[in-house]
């Protein structure tokens, strides 16, 4: 019997030690209220975490519906603000109609096994995000990754699926259901799927397209509609859009938009939204203070979009490696993990707060710093980020 | 080609039709913000989501720490109110360490999923909650569900592995990891698992044991510390504990709890605390005020428990087939998923909230009321319900 036969958990010191000697160990750095850093590094694109107006609607919507939502949505969880918030945002988006989750990631889960299930094909960018990934598995569906932003990987998989249901003799029988699922801006480089063209690769093999606008909505789009709606499919009858409420509506929560029939769907059959607690009413009214906001002021997505190419452009002139934004996103490649962790550092420590990105949370294992524009930073805090980066950049 | 080629989702008018007849649609009951019905369907067990102490915990910290946590937790997302909120909950509980995340699903899946793998074993019990399950799906471990509360076949399945691991001639390598999953307080018909005895199954097979306290922490225990801190498995090596901050906390979330390399390792590799936005201040500082309102005040733990017996023992005494509680969920039998519903409207139109539990939620088939105790019900507000229940009941 060995020593360690009662030690459940010996496993994780060597997982811990493999971790230390490949510089990837991750730790927690929380933050003080009142940080003093410059923030390049959150989702919160447009500035309304910490707007008066919506964190006064997060007070007054946790002592006016209580602090949490008491149950499943089922059950005692579903509030009118709910309701309301459900039907702002998809008016807004262009949907018939939307269901609210706890998280963006519990919408993704949702959205891709409750619209597919064990008999399905699902077809899937090989960068889309971990959410995506586990909502696939969790789906039991026949998965086919393909190349990213590819809509002819996208065609073939759907063709050869066609082709091998032909060859069995089903052509007579009802369909197969088959789903394209992609990320509208990737988070990781910040680029943006080509939806046109997914779209036309999906349809007339009958397939559905879920597109998650985390990083698409508020920033895309007029007024940050997102990209299905720049796109010219918001509101088509074969598109489903995941989205969440905690980057540009600065707040907590997912959503999944599109036709009636797929949210009455999700409503009888996703396992995340039957099970789970409702989102808490202070996250609720937060997100629906910030979409009113939004709408009323829709220059704030134009402005974030402005930002992310101005740090693009002071980058890349001053020879660093970064990727062209197509949203609020801006990757600057980094040449090893110890590299990405001390560059980060030590913009952390001239006070600017950047995201560090290193495998396993890269699709590419190539390390890179994470910087995220938002609409609230001025020309001079734009510089001054600019020149901390470039001032502490690996010597090439 | 088909007439419905393009129809990606027709397959759902399909399915929505089989619910229909079935009489198994679910729809959304959205209620007011001053909603006149008693509350015996909510999982508010201690009725602090409507505590002031509690709304205006939430309420400051959206104030002062924003509305959303602005990114991950290994980014943005952490604030020094989770890291307080953390180190008090592993406290309370027994703990070394805890992690706090965006709901008790996401902490499920995590705990499930990080602390097993390809490779492992996870003996499941049958009538886990869906979070526990789907854990176990992304696992991609081996999963042996055994029969419900049966420490018995968790020894057997734990053995067979073993047996097997030896005969491959593997007995001189590391130990397969293995993981025994169960709930503390089953959520369908409230009864408490034999934990002691699962902990003496999985132990001398070195397999560490997940309990999920959901329905547990607050109700059971010395002051509401819950069903494990009960069983004195609280802060041992090969103990986790899964909780909410959704349930007797009245706020939002979920936290794993257990040796602080456990948490670790959760930090490093749990996708769905890396890939997913940091639980809300106002969730955060509502949990925290519950749990030192909690501390202040033990005795709430155990007046939810005389509440539940109460109802157990009117409503018996009145013919009904009722559960024994174990805990906080009294589960009263309904003949069909027709009845259960005509029931619970019947309640409803009587001023009193219950809920309806009908397939596929409930592990066996069998639909029922699904009563809630609440620690602030007076002894009226009791009697009140149990008459109307009794009345609308069913004839046998």
């Amino acid at each position: 019997m060995p020593q360690d036969r009662h030690d459940a958990f010996a496993w994780i010191d060597a997982q811990r030690e493999r971790r230390d000697r490949a510089g990837l160990v991750r730790r927690l750095s929380p933050r003080p209220a009142d940080s003093p850093l410059l923030d390049l590094a959150s989702n919160d694109y447009l500035g309304l975490a910490r707007h008066p107006e919506v964190t006064a609607a997060a007070a007054v919507a946790a002592h006016r519906w209580g602090a949490g939502s008491t149950g499943s949505r089922l059950v005692t969880g579903s509030t009118e603000l709910h309701t309301t918030l459900e039907r702002e945002l998809a008016e807004f988006c262009g949907f018939e109609a939307a269901l609210v989750f706890s998280s963006g990631y519990a919408a993704n889960l949702a959205a891709v096994s409750a619209l597919s299930g064990r008999d399905a094909l699902v077809v899937s960018d090989a960068d889309n995000h971990a959410s995506l990934i586990d909502g696939c598995r969790l789906s039991r569906a026949e998965i086919a990754v393909v190349p990213h932003a590819d809509p002819d990987a996208v065609r073939k998989a759907l063709d050869a699926a066609e082709g091998a249901e032909a060859d069995a003799g089903e052509a007579g029988e009802a369909r197969r259901r088959a789903l394209v699922v992609s990320d509208a801006v990737f988070s990781v480089d910040g680029d943006a799927a080509p939806l046109a063209a997914l779209a036309g690769a999906a349809r007339p093999y009958g397939a559905a397209l879920v597109v998650d606008e985390a990083h698409g909505l508020g920033v895309l789009g007029e007024g940050g509609r997102g990209a299905v709606h720049e796109a010219g499919l918001a509101g088509a009858p074969d598109v489903v859009v995941t989205a969440t409420l905690s980057k540009s509506l600065g707040s907590q929560g997912g959503a999944v938009l599109g036709p009636a029939r797929v949210i009455d769907h999700l409503v009888n059959s996703a396992r995340t939204f039957i099970f789970d607690t409702g989102l808490n009413p202070a996250a609720v009214g937060a997100a629906l203070a910030s979409l009113r906001l939004l709408r009323r002021e829709p220059e704030r997505a134009a402005r974030v979009r402005t930002v992310a190419m101005g740090l693009y452009g002071r980058l890349t002139a001053a020879g660093l490696a970064a990727v062209r934004p197509d949203a609020s996103v801006v990757s600057v490649r980094a040449p090893s993990p110890e590299e990405a962790v001390r560059w980060a550092a030590d913009c952390r420590a001239a006070g600017l707060m950047v995201g560090c990105f290193r495998p396993p949370s890269v699709p590419d294992g190539v390390s890179r710093l994470r910087l995220t524009s938002r609409g609230d930073l001025t020309e001079e805090q734009v510089e001054g980020a600019v020149d901390v980066i470039v001032r502490t950049a690996p010597t090439a």
